[in-house]
């Protein structure tokens, strides 16, 4: 493993030169946290289908257990069981929209990685930068356990574990665990951990934060330790479930699912789950005993146990959805937690906006009403009045909003557009509108898909590293 | 498929247009043998060690069920269940010993296959060929289910079923099933089914056909219909035996296998089998209560069935080996059908050789005795007078030999000697004369190997293809 641990070595060093002025040490995060044999045990895969012209590119990396869709260029870097889907990258000739004007793509885009460390961090749709908008770039970059890189490009950076950076540029910061950040061009800034942010300009700012006290028991991250707390344990406690899938080159599909939906063949499907038409449910996420309505989707590293959504409804990155009934288009955002009980399940009524990093955990019945907006940290019926607000009401603002930790300002019709055109834009590119013809999204898209496997060098100097492989149409 | 059929088509019609003047039809072979569903069937793979820079090359081919190990590339072709093994390859620097002649290598050599379609066709060793001493090059040619391509450089040519072309350079030529060559350079010749020839220039020439009614049992071939007869059924009878192999990532291999041996993790391995010090088992070989003492192997698509090898045994590629008890360095031949029975297995006395493409198939009980040279048909003791010969009254022999069927001119000694130092260099390459530190050959440096899978197109125009893939270190 002589030129792997010379790899690891030069990637924390340059990571750690650039953190230095934040008094951040990323290196021991990097070193402390992965045991090097593991680097060494898992394949990792790349999707090949006739709709995403394969074009991948790996030197002198680790790639165990990572799963590619779509164009990517990967060199020096390691990345551990991350999923780098490319299946929403910009084509050549498309055209981006950025401050009133249209920009016509060079060439089609890729993911370019290098120089980083990625521990089981989800990279995904496009660059938003409009300096490099053939580029998706993670350069220079550290993310920890469970972070979401979704249309961001970032430069020397370090990702907390459960972090997440959405349609943002991000240079030379250091964002903490379970952070949340939605923020346009942010550069030299330490995000605290539990801090959720989306912020448009002058036209909107949503800021909240969890206390450290209330995160700590569902995700600490301390340098030179493994992140530990409810979340970790949480998918711990499932992962053998996941082991079986990865052990076999081919994996028969059930029969029941429609032929207008996807079930990844590396998602894990337990129990009595239903799945309806035009679903789409990516990899690695987990369904047990889950009914999932027409156009749901169910998205990477998330879980849907005990639970009846009742369709087009979006189950971002990370979400973990456990004893609960929501309405039709509910949305639940990135890495949220929302834990019902078997005696109580949470309910949502339809149209509700489940912010991303959320938490739910009841410890008394709930039902949350149709049509709001929620954030936070909820326990008790009492909680949920501190951490929501119906979409008509923030619709009004215009101004200054403070409820609880909460603190909201500008336009609120602006803020609930945005959101609801996110929505039915997530809805639409996973093929949630089929309509037997028309309107195709990954649903229909990736049902039919080939994986190759690549591995390392199993041993010599070069073991753990793979040869520089090459892919295109 | 409409891609694949059309490079079927190409690929036939090019190889038509250069055998014509044979009287030949390559497209009723090729057309009639492949159904083109199973093209998109079974996976591709390739090896990654350390001891092998990996180098490949894929482009517009399709490579269903395919093995790979050593440089290698391969455009416009169809390869269907080969193997093509290329860790024996010349290195840059090496030195090519001909007619007195020392030849140092440019570069590493590469296997390179050009519009081709090879079926269960294993390619190995290097080229003999001095105009391209850096290319080991299969060109327009068509080769059907278990030829053997060996040190065999070839363009323009058909390959009969079970057929093998060894330390050969072979242009425009029709090779009949069952038909072994190991004869320089030939041009332009239609070699019949069943015949052998081991010819070095004016040294020795040695010769044995067949009869046609004897062969037909065992393998018949007739242009538009697949191969039959006994050798087909054999292998057909042990298919479902190697599909568990192929259907999982990773393979528990047994404990009991000494440090200094390889069981290749797609070959089956059942019953009480042993595997001694220094033994190699390759890809897609099939051991059943097999015994291999120290230093014997076991090549590609070779069955070894109720047998006991004593040690420093040859099983070539193909070889099948039932019911019998070989002495010390017996070899046997490429494609061999040796079947004793459970009542009287047959026996080998050591250091006998029995010639490529020799078939014994008992009737009665039979003892070959040691230091023979044995070749064609065998069913009774009877048979065995006019089918061997003893090394030591062969080296004797300067000038001319008939026995039976068999015809030898030539140095009996330099023949033997040629035969005796190639099965010490195959041993050698093998890794039989391993000492724990020195004389490490394939056994010790396959052991640790990883396979990378890959996969075609699974929908659309180029459904049953092959992305464009390269991978080197």
């Amino acid at each position: 493993m002589k030129h792997l641990e010379k790899l690891i070595r030069q990637i924390a060093s340059r990571i750690n030169t650039i953190l230095l002025k934040h008094g951040f040490d990323a290196d021991l995060h990097i070193r402390k946290c992965i045991p090097l044999d593991k680097l060494n045990k898992f394949y990792a895969f790349y999707g090949i289908t006739s709709f995403h012209p394969p074009g991948f590119y790996f030197r002198h990396s680790n790639l165990a257990g990572s799963y590619f869709l779509g164009k990517c260029s990967v060199e020096n870097s390691i990345l551990y069981k991350s999923d780098i889907r490319g299946d929403e990258l910009k084509a050549k000739g498309d055209i981006f929209h950025h401050q009133g004007s249209d920009i016509v793509m060079y060439d089609d885009e890729v993911i370019r990685i290098k120089g980083s460390f990625l521990i089981k961090t989800l990279v995904h749709n496009f660059s938003h930068n409009p300096d490099n908008l053939e580029e998706f770039l993670i350069l220079s970059t550290v993310s920890m356990h469970y972070a979401n890189i979704h249309g961001s490009p970032v430069e020397g950076s370090f990702l907390g574990p459960f972090s997440t950076i959405d349609l943002t540029s991000l240079h030379n910061c250091v964002v903490g665990a379970y952070a949340y950040l939605q923020a346009g061009e942010v550069s030299n800034k330490l995000i605290k951990p539990g801090q959720i942010r989306v912020s448009n300009g002058d036209m909107f700012d949503f800021s909240y934060r969890f206390s450290s006290k209330a995160l700590d028991n569902y995700i600490s991250s301390e340098p030179g330790k493994r992140p530990r707390g409810i979340f970790i344990d949480f998918i711990e406690n499932r992962k053998k479930d996941f082991q079986n899938l990865f052990d076999v080159v081919y994996l028969k599909t059930s029969d029941k699912i429609p032929d207008s939906a996807s079930v990844n063949r590396y998602a894990v499907i337990k129990g009595e789950t239903h799945i309806g038409e035009n679903v789409l449910v990516a990899q690695r996420a987990y369904l047990e005993n889950a009914w999932l309505g027409k156009g749901a989707n169910a998205q990477e590293n998330c879980y849907i146990i005990n639970s009846r959504l009742a369709g087009s409804n979006v189950t971002a990155h990370g979400a973990k959805i456990i004893h609960a009934r929501l309405g039709n288009k509910v949305f639940v955002g990135f890495n949220s937690f929302l834990q019902g009980r078997a005696d109580y399940p949470l309910t949502v009524g339809k149209e509700t906006i489940i912010m991303p990093h959320t938490i739910i955990d009841l410890q008394e019945p709930l039902n949350i009403p149709p049509g709001h907006l929620v954030w936070g940290l909820i326990k008790k019926q009492k909680d949920l009045k501190k951490h929501s607000i119906s979409l008509v009401e923030l619709s009004m603002i215009n101004g200054e909003l403070t409820r609880g930790l909460m603190h909201f300002k500008g336009s609120g019709s602006a803020f609930v557009n945005a959101f609801q055109d996110r929505i039915e834009h997530i809805l639409a590119a996973n093929g949630a509108y089929f309509d037997g013809r028309k309107n195709k999204g990954h649903a229909q898209m990736e049902r039919n898909i080939s994986f190759n496997i690549i591995q390392p060098y199993p041993r010599g100097p070069l073991e753990g590293l793979y040869p520089t492989i090459a892919i295109h149409s």
